[in-house]
Formats: C-alpha cells, structure tokens, sequence
C-alpha cells in the first residue's frame, strides 16, 4: 500500500459539534501512523447522497478510501485495512493481531453504539438546565460499564494489545474521542489518562489539524449555517 | 482453521426476546457455512462477568471464539476471522474481499446501532397504545435510511457482493434480522426478500436450531425468570 495511489473523501465543512469526529479523521490517523501518503477528495457538505459519492459508499456518507482506483468504505474497514498493510499498527504476531482485531470490533461495536445512541438517538439527551436527561441515563450508563470494563483489562499498560501502539488503540482512542467531548470521560481517570496519551501522538494531531484546515478554510461559505 | 480445535462460547438460556439474537448464532452460522466443526462451551446465565469469561471476553458477553487456545471476541471480529479461513465465505479477488470487508462493518457500525438504539436505549420504544413512541422516531427514521441504501445498493441481484453468497450478506441478514423481530423490515420488501433468501439457508437454520435446543434444554432451571 507504500506504494499505492491512496485517497480519502472528507467533507468541506460540518458544524462544530462535528468537527473532529467526522470519520476521515481515524483513516488520516492510521495512514499517517502507517506512513503512507494520501490525497484527500472533498464532498462538498450536501452533495454527499449524490450519484459520485453513493457510487463508493452506499449510505451517501464520508469517508472512502480509494486504494489503486478500489474504494472501502466505513471507517473500521478503512482503518483495518491500512492496517493489514501496516508494520507499524498491526503485529505479525497471530495471537496479538487477533486481539487488534477485537478490540477494534470492540471499539466500534460495544463502546461507541451507547455513545451513538445518546448522542443522535436519545431525545432530549439534556434537560432544560442542561443535565443529562433520565432519557440518557440507559446509555450513559451502558457506556460507563464498557469504559470501566475496558480500564479493567488495560491494567497499568500503556497499550492494549502487547507493549507498544496498534491498531487497537487507534480505535479505541478515536471512540473515546466521542466519549471525550461527551464528557464522560471524567469519572474513568485511567480511561482519561490512556485518551490523552495516545491523542497526543504526532499523527493523531496532524490527522486533526487537516480535518479542521479544510473546514477553517470553508467556512465563510456555510456561514449562517446551523 | 478446518483442522483446529474451535469453540464458541453461548449462554445456556436467555429471555424469550433475545433468544436465535444472542450473537453467537453468528458464530454458528459462519462456521456452519465454512464446515468448520465446533464445540460450544456454555456459560450459564449469570456467570458471564465472572473472571473466567473476562479472561477470554473483557465485556463479560458472549460469544468468544477460541481457535486452537486463541480467544476472539465480538461477533465481527469472530466472523471476519472465520471468513480470512473460508473460501466459501470470502472470495479471493481483492476489490471483492474489500467489498466482503466493508458491507460486514456496514451491517454492524452503520445498519445496527440505530436498531440497537431502539431496542436498549430509547424510552419508551413503544407508547402505551404499542406504537412505535415519538422518542424511537429518530432511531427509525435512520434504519429505513439505512435500509433503503442498503436496497438500491443491492439492486435486483441477490447478493451484495458478487453472485454468490460471502460474509457480507451473512453480516446483513444477520442484521436484518434484528429489524425482522422489531417489524421494522415490512416497509422493505426488497430487503425483506433478501432477508428471507438468506435465512432459508440450511446453515442458517442449523445455527438458529442448535442455539434454541440449548435454551429448551435449560428453560425449567430458569422458570419464573422474566
């Protein structure tokens, strides 16, 4: 993949709550990491259901990665992908990439739907005076109960699987991302810790500092946009 | 992976509404449809937080797939694993298997968490009259986004990555099926043909029967359990 024509669709602009998180951030992460240089293709925000985009991701959503004129779309198979190809995020090792491969199911699967779900399907997540709602309390709580789970098997490690960064705690750094900016990282000091650790990594803050380029760039043209 | 020692973890019962849900059917189907041969390791209703399932599943859940003395878990992570074995679950060709790899995260991280929301999440999901409530509008609206992509992607073939049957459309049904029980798939009837194409394999039914013996065989121990 060193070698390959790599791109990745981001939009030009979101609003801010979802400036960030938009998901071409975890493929510039992992690519940066893996060192393999890549283009980006900008959806304009609005056209993403359009005839170009649906053709490469059929839910009409960002990000593709376009490897060699091939697209793979949602983020976890992006990012597994890289990093198949990657020395640097996965292990040779067959028991170590097994646990990458669960954790970055369990990333996606068990710790971000409650997250999801409060964030988008949940109504009111807040109350008047700006609490969490007793509707949120199922989710908030179910993501409580993961994170403390997860803390639980880290241990005093710096890294989930072996002794060093993979793929691994790629995703679960980029779904704590989420939980970050919910606020529900505080009460897990140890989760916090591991956040703020593999988010300071060079590649993790260059993946978002050209998300937010694009986005700074644009947007006096979604000026008055919510 | 044909001549491993292979096994799955599944609960020795659960409440009527989970039962042929629980994920290790998913486990069951795969390795049914790849002739895999396994054995199930029960974990009673229960037990599943206790120190010997964290050890091999740190959600304290089923299913772990252990191959060979090597635990996998989550269910996508064990499929996919299965799959990467299987030349009847995945094709060679790479876009192919690029396209295998994308559909099975679509199904769990873009199709599934809105039904997920639903079912867990949002209260109530049903008002007192046992319609769908205001609050599960959102989480509904996005699954038949979410399903009526899936439906134009598929087009009038009957399998979403190439002409044969491959992990892909094995991770949708298994999806879909989530929907079918929540009666969610009635306004789809292109997806629901899908649904009841693929559920008709002899694989699929066997998955689903053996999960269900098991649950027959311990429902007296669980009498008088909601």
């Amino acid at each position: 993949m060193k070698n390959s024509t790599i791109s990745v669709t981001a939009y030009d602009w979101v609003p801010a709550p979802a400036q960030g998180l938009v998901r071409d951030f975890r493929l510039r992460w992992a690519l940066n990491e893996a060192g393999f240089p890549y283009e980006v293709e900008i959806v304009p925000l609005g056209t993403q259901r359009e005839p170009a985009n649906l053709a490469r991701q059929p839910f009409g959503q960002v990000p593709t990665l376009t490897v060699d004129g091939t697209p793979v779309f949602e983020s976890g198979a992006c990012v597994w992908r890289i990093a198949e190809e990657s020395d640097t995020l996965l292990p040779d090792d067959q028991a170590d990439r097994d646990r990458c491969l669960s954790w970055l199911f369990g990333a996606l699967n068990t710790i971000e739907p409650p997250l999801l779900a409060i964030m988008h399907f949940v109504k009111p997540a807040r109350d008047s005076d700006g609490e969490r709602s007793e509707a949120a309390q199922p989710g908030a709580e179910q993501v409580d109960r993961c994170i403390g789970r997860f803390v639980d098997a880290l241990g005093d490690r710096d890294h989930i699987v072996g002794d060093r960064f993979t793929v691994a705690d790629l995703m679960l750094t980029a779904v704590l991302l989420i939980a970050d900016r919910m606020d529900l990282l505080s009460d897990h000091p140890k989760a916090k810790a591991y956040f703020d650790r593999h988010s300071s990594r060079p590649a993790f803050r260059k993946a978002q500092a050209d998300q937010m380029a694009t986005f700074a760039e644009n947007a006096a043209k979604y000026e008055g946009t919510a």
